[in-house]
């Protein structure tokens, strides 16, 4: 388990299929992505600064044999805050290092002013610097028994509470969760189960519904295909024959020896077990495009040109007659958009997507314990090679990696699946581009807990630094968003706090 | 660990102050008051037949690492139940054998047939069979690691989605979560935390703000008071009169005899501690008959007369210038209502709320750890002797005893203390007489957070069998409390559910 995990065969590509999400954000982390903006052109300057605090947070929230603490890593600009009584976005913190988080919510730091607020955004722990046990957090499923959304949750209610006791001023503040991606689904369920610490939450492309029997498995990658059947010419249909293009060469050793070439891999291919992860890779490589297929120049994952998937579409403009090696070249230029926008990368590293890392191990054994996020293709309505959810096959490949079993029902009973509608003021907000609006709350359930769609929109692009480029549906999307915000605060304010005695 | 627990010194008394609510049930329990109704004036023969089933639930539904499961026992009477979709009364069982609490919750028994109900009691984890390792479940506090309300809670919600995907015509049926004390909290907190698995909940007699910071740790003991206040000729004031007397008295040794003797005590009290172990188990005689002061015969904790208190007190309706001796052949003349009315008893035994027992020990663990509920005396607005709350010396007691060390905050954080108006469909049933009402919600918090106070009421007299001899409040309460459960069962067959993909 302390090894890289190195994905085999078939059953371990079902795993890899249900662990795109959180691979996104860690390889994302791993490659240390400086830049904390998308490119030059964002309309505002609102400059990012924060101080970096340690909180001693329980180990274990729901026993008491352990009853050790960590230091949880949490970030506080106050610079805008109105005390007394301003209210605190706070970030619940996903699978990844807090400071990436906090420089890609550009959104929270340019409201902070017009809101009075201060911003606190609090890493997941388990991730970044945020480790139970030091260097031990992950050496084995002993120590990696307190990773569950629960415990992290009851992490950020108990770090609010400290806050407000103990920050003068900050008693009768609102807090409001703030989150995207999985930590959307934290400041969801953060509302949910904690009604008495947020006042109402945003949870920004939340797959909340990406679970057992809640949505279609295939919906995930017919968004991806979609993106691309609308980028360009014959885009999806091309990627749809790549496959078999790809089948074909790598059955031949000079054919192996000529993809690596042709798409400049660091490590070249030597068989065709090779060859399957080739194709897994470039499968993510879609799915990461639909996930940042942004307005703009942006360096999110990757640095990337605006609009992505039209880019790499321009090398899949293929007609039906053309041959597998001219259609894997257009391949290889396409994923050079990805890998090499900027052309500083010497080669392109395949075994990036399952490379061992903190992070990376960290959201496997989630999806291998709670997370579980059914996956399928069928080649037909998606232009990926068919492949089943199978979830014995899944889980025996959790019990291998981790020595724990997935529990697929356990996510919809403790976070209510489709009967949340006795909850409040939760906004959910989906980008039609992005794969996982598949598993989002797509429309309104009450009149307060609302949809915010955002059909133009990518993976969380309403988080994001305001962007000269920002589509209008985006920028409206942003704007209703503070609205509600307005509106929880002024009811928090506007509903009496029963007096506790002292 | 193992032995009894016998509480010795003045930590331990604050221990005990804390503790009597449990205490209460398991003693209650631990004397297998085989009766199951009161007395045998209630008006209605609704009998009682329920089939005794088991569920292999998981130990932990916190963390992965421990798999394994348990036998949860579960009672079922589905003899009214109008399948499809009837609704499902469901009892969340607390720290005590459930079919004691099911002979005891009368009012679920009577309301079935109008309701189309099926009935269910569910045992709480640690408790009567449902050990979680058998034998060993209380063995260290390795296994008793898992004895939390958490872990209780998602006992009863995995045991519900079972229940409604498993039995035929339950997929739709509404559950409604009914409790008292210990198990309405529970109940309150069942519909907090999971509204997506019970739509409303009758928390009777819950005492969810008895935690620290949220009442006044006096209010308990001058409910007690008032009780005997209202109940006879300065009875108040001649139990709190009695102390001094027991001190005067058993300072001698002749002394001691004599109070041996005149309290009929199996074991006779040979010193200091004795008398002060004496006194302490008096005090919970005063509670517990405050607790179960009902206006009929009943046999809840033992066999009582109609209103005991009023009873008792004709012992103690002395003026001042009783000597001590007086005033104690009266207070044991009153012990010996709550001890032996029905004359059966050839001694009387003062260790008994301080005996060791599997379910007194649950509780003893759970005060320990989560539910930390403050309580003092002073003597002045309250009979007793003046005792104040002691945080650090209850700590230090629980983890000699147990170690573990409770966490004071953790209740409030968790289950939201004053701030829970947004949540909904919760009753909070509350007797005016009875002392727990000190931490109930005795006042409406919204329009669907509502209390029914029943003045004249004692511990959750609403969930017990009806009587003649019943009282109108209690009566209008029941009414009031069937109304809202149509009312809720009506809400939730009006919403349709989101349909779920298989």
């Amino acid at each position: 388990m302390k090894a890289g995990v190195r994905i085999v065969d078939r059953a371990a590509a079902t795993c890899i299929l249900t662990l795109c999400f959180g691979c996104l954000h860690v390889i994302a982390l791993k490659q240390q992505l400086l830049s904390r903006r998308g490119g030059s052109s964002h309309s505002t300057e609102v400059p990012i600064s924060y101080e970096t605090l340690y909180f001693d947070q329980k180990i274990d929230h729901f026993g008491f044999l352990e009853d050790g603490t960590f230091k949880q890593r949490y970030l506080v600009a106050d610079k805008h805050w109105q005390q007394p009584g301003g209210p605190i976005l706070f970030y619940t913190g996903n699978e990844g290092d807090i400071t990436w988080f906090c420089n890609n919510t550009g959104f929270m730091w340019e409201i902070a002013e017009e809101l009075g607020a201060m911003l606190v955004f609090a890493e997941h722990r388990y991730y970044g610097e945020s480790l139970p046990f030091g260097q031990d957090s992950y050496s084995d499923n002993k120590h990696l028994n307190y990773l569950t959304s629960e415990q992290a949750l009851a992490d950020f209610a108990v770090l609010i509470q400290n806050l407000k006791s103990t920050l003068p001023g900050a008693q009768r503040s609102p807090a409001i969760a703030v989150g995207g991606s999985y930590g959307g689904m934290l400041a969801a369920w953060f509302r949910m189960k904690y009604p008495n610490i947020v006042v109402g939450a945003l949870a920004a492309s939340a797959p909340i519904w990406q679970f057992p029997g809640m949505v279609p498995c295939g919906d995930f990658y017919n968004i991806v295909t979609q993106d691309f059947a609308s980028s360009g010419y014959n885009c999806d249909a091309n990627i749809r024959k790549s496959w078999k293009a790809i089948n074909n060469v790598s059955s031949a050793e000079s054919g192996l020896q000529w993809l690596s070439e042709e798409f400049s891999l660091c490590v070249p291919l030597k068989n065709k077990n090779d060859a399957f992860g080739f194709k897994n890779w470039l499968q993510e490589t879609w799915v990461n495009l639909a996930m940042v297929d942004y307005p703009y120049e942006a360096n999110f994952l990757q640095p990337l040109p605006r609009w992505p998937i039209q880019v790499v579409c321009k090398h899949l403009a293929f007609d039906a007659t053309v041959s597998d090696y001219q259609l894997l070249h257009g391949v290889s230029q396409a994923a050079k958009v990805y890998y090499n926008y900027t052309g500083s990368s010497s080669c392109l590293n395949t075994s990036q997507t399952a490379t061992g890392s903190l992070g990376l191990l960290g959201w496997f054994y989630q999806a291998c314990t709670e997370m579980v996020m059914p996956m399928c293709t069928d080649g037909i309505q998606d232009m990926f090679e068919p492949e089943d959810w199978n979830f014995q096959a899944f889980s025996d490949e959790c019990h291998a990696m981790f020595g724990v079993r997935p529990r697929a029902d356990w996510a919809g009973t403790v976070y209510g699946a489709k009967d949340i509608a006795s909850h409040s003021n939760i906004i959910f907000s989906n980008g039609g581009l992005d794969p996982w609006s598949s598993g989002g709350v797509t429309s309104n359930i009450t009149d307060s807990l609302v949809s915010i769609m955002i059909p133009d929109g990518a993976h969380h692009l309403d988080l994001r630094y305001s962007n000269v480029h920002d589509t209008p549906s985006v920028r409206a999307a942003r704007a209703l968003e503070v609205m509600y915000f307005r509106e929880w605060i002024k009811q928090a304010k506007g509903t009496p706090q029963t007096a506790s005695t002292p």
